[in-house]
């Protein structure tokens, strides 16, 4: 049977959860998986619910309205494979990783393209029959070259854009065409080494750990909503290649683990920060 | 203004959130947390609610034993500090940790006695003003010697007892004397290396992991459900006893986190493993 | 300019790195790195040294031989990537990672086949130009079965055999075939669940870490020497089959890691356990 | 028998190894372990290695100066115990663990006084029999409340400075006063979070991990050499508080870890980076 996620995000009011439960009884749903969280500094109510059954997805939601505050953001999903168009640059660890889940039929979606601005992955995605898309940036502004990209990628069914080690920075306007639909793989422990080779940095600064983290993009590099991050140790014996290869097993993990909390509906953004159910 | 937490246990039926917010609901109560949990695969159903507000115990209770299954197992527990017995040997790590944390104000519990088979945890015990049990086995059968433990303890308050690296083997009649009320800290990764020594025999297996688990004490040996467990790095340079010096720091940081689990009223027995929301 | 590694192995003596370092003076070689290791409870020594220079092989070896103990065990390799076979059976994350870091120019080694019981990653593997060899074990003994699959693995270039997920049992005859060439990845943390499905063992026992480990494949099942071991946290959300699908990350990092390690000549094989230079 | 510890640090050349060997060879000691590390960019050289035996100091020394680069920095140390001096403000965590593995002998060193800038941590300190010196720093300059700092550490005899969450913010002079002598626990995954309250910071961030670090000091606040770090999770549950809470566990073990390693006469400072020998 088809399971559905119903997501509400409210402001917290005294007997939430009575009016939703009653909303999802009264439709005989049978709830498979249910959290909340209460962020109670700032009353912020988040539910996602796992819920089977058959039901009319538009009545269910009016009278979930009828019982919530009005600016009650909800959603409900199915448990479908979501497609997703994945962008990369020359390193083939993190698309190399999806491909290989996606083969063994690990991952919950689709990819339906992997877009890039060099040609060097293509030989890798066309062993997947997927569709290759080089859109080179050579002797064009960032601004079109993104416009390029941007239309590489809506010639595809999409609702997920993910960032496989994709290391051209983007622009507001790109950010603005997919809203909440980009996940990124940073290759450093989010807020350390924010910028350019932070492996080169992390070296400089001698730590004796590295990381790597996955988040929403926002228009500020770097800064949007955490999803996942994991380390790894490393010693002065590293060069900072050695902590780049090091790093490239915790990206691709963080990367996977992240996308996967993502495609099953999991996270939740709020302000900066996500909240995982 | 003080928090109570409502603890169910009970098999899953359709509804049964909705008929447990109702009663919460009913009685004015704020809900400051909730988590639930269901097994799907045995139906079985956990819920920790963190509540506020005025209400009659009894009168809860029986309204909730209206709605829930005849075999829902509730409980209501106020947030106070529970009092704990520390049993130890001779090792100071997880003692002292605790007794620092006490003395910090930042362990939700009171100690009301220390109890040991050896003398020399007095010192650094009877330094907090906390009454110490010095309890000798010499001379004595496991029984003889467990029977005036037993009666030890209970000269003191208690709601738990802590085995804080108590090197004694534990009787049925031990672990039936105190049900569910008995947290060990055990110095393997189990079910890594059960019995004598975990380190000599993590360090004759060449591991090149360690850790610690905190269980709770059932009457099969280091067979308890698992509450936490942590681990930490080793490799050959590391002696037998250099893994033990390593693993003391993994040992009272678990104990730790277990106890302060199981204050908190998180920590359901399921069987032969916890759940914890 | 090309690396050669010098791996040597004996009973320590006075004066020991004094007498190889004299000689390696005397050839004029360069050392580039070097590390060693005495276990201080048996007295052996261990030294793994990376030159440069041009030497004449025989005479280096030679007069090491004139300075150390009878029983020394010398051993000179060139930085040359290693031909390796691998086995598998159905399941593809720690094939495809190997196939994938191998496709990127990121593996010190030559795939020169794939061999399985089973047909089905024959599709991933001759994606990257691979032979893949199907040895089904239908109807045959395991003997029978076993001296088919060494026949295959024979008929390649093999400095080593890694053995990605190959769910079949070996024989002492297999392991005696190739003594000290065959490297395993087992799904759990050993010694913690050795044996069938450990995953399904792990949830049973309800614990709240898994992890996998890399290790020599010696005569006892699971019980070779370590090179390599990791962790990831699980809790009672967990299904066994989320608990073997949050492994599988940890499974293909750890053998991959203990692959490179091996492939770098850094693991000595020391008893039941390994000294890593 | 007392162990030795030589240390050296030079430019590298062909044929150290050699040399040193040869020396340590002619003065007839026993090597216990030995550790070496090149940084191959900068071609610097540091090895530290355990002796035993009997010999004069001054002409090891001088012989082994004889054979080394002009720069070569050479220290001979033995294990006897340090003494350090503690500096702290009101919490408990660190200091409270260094002073029971001081108790139960688990500390290379002897704690000859603790300094603070509030009275707080007087009753915890005196019960271990250690002065306690409390210098307010109200109504002073950071100038003036420093001096009698340094004042009060220079009543006591110390080889080592550990700052156990001293959180006032030292001046250059301090630092000067005592060159590679003193030693810090920073509440951060250094680099991220630099500066006044990490966990609020990390908070805010929305952080998966947090993490700790000790650090020598230097000029720049929370620039110094990172000695050891380690981590922990977090999720949308904890608040900035329960963050603070989770973190001081892993300060508590990073700081203790930090210091035996500079007990152990294991750590070099190398520009801004530490070498771990």
């Amino acid at each position: 049977m088809n399971e559905y996620r119903l997501l509400i995000e409210t402001s917290d009011t005294k007997g939430l959860v009575y009016s939703i439960s009653k909303v999802l009884f009264e439709h005989n749903l049978n709830i498979v998986n249910n959290a909340e969280f209460v962020d109670n500094e700032t009353n912020e109510f988040f539910m996602r619910t796992v819920i089977t059954g058959s039901f009319d997805e538009k009545v269910l939601i009016s009278d979930l309205e009828k019982v919530l505050p009005q600016n009650a953001n909800i959603k409900l999903t199915n448990s479908n494979k979501k497609d997703i168009v994945i962008l990369a640059t020359k390193e083939m660890h993190c698309l190399g990783d999806l491909l290989i889940k996606y083969m063994a039929g690990e991952l919950d979606a689709n990819i339906t393209a992997v877009v890039s601005n060099h040609d060097s992955l293509r030989e890798l995605v066309e062993k997947f029959n997927i569709p290759f898309e080089y859109v080179s940036h050579e002797n064009l502004s960032r601004e079109d070259h993104e416009d390029l990209i941007i239309k590489a990628i809506k010639k595809y069914d999409y609702e997920l854009i993910v960032l496989a080690k994709y290391m051209r920075i983007l622009t507001p306007k790109f950010v603005n065409t997919f809203p909440k639909q980009v996940l990124n793989i940073h290759h450093s422990f989010l807020p350390a080494f924010i910028g350019a080779n932070p492996y080169k940095q992390a070296h400089m600064r001698g730590v004796k750990i590295i990381g790597a983290t996955s988040h929403w993009v926002t228009d500020d590099l770097d800064e949007g909503p955490i999803i996942a991050q994991d380390i790894t140790r490393v010693d002065h014996n590293y060069s900072w290649e050695d902590m780049r290869d090091a790093g490239r097993n915790v990206e691709k993990v963080v990367l996977s683990n992240a996308l996967d909390l993502v495609l099953k509906d999991k996270v939740f953004i709020y302000g900066n920060r996500t909240v995982i159910l």
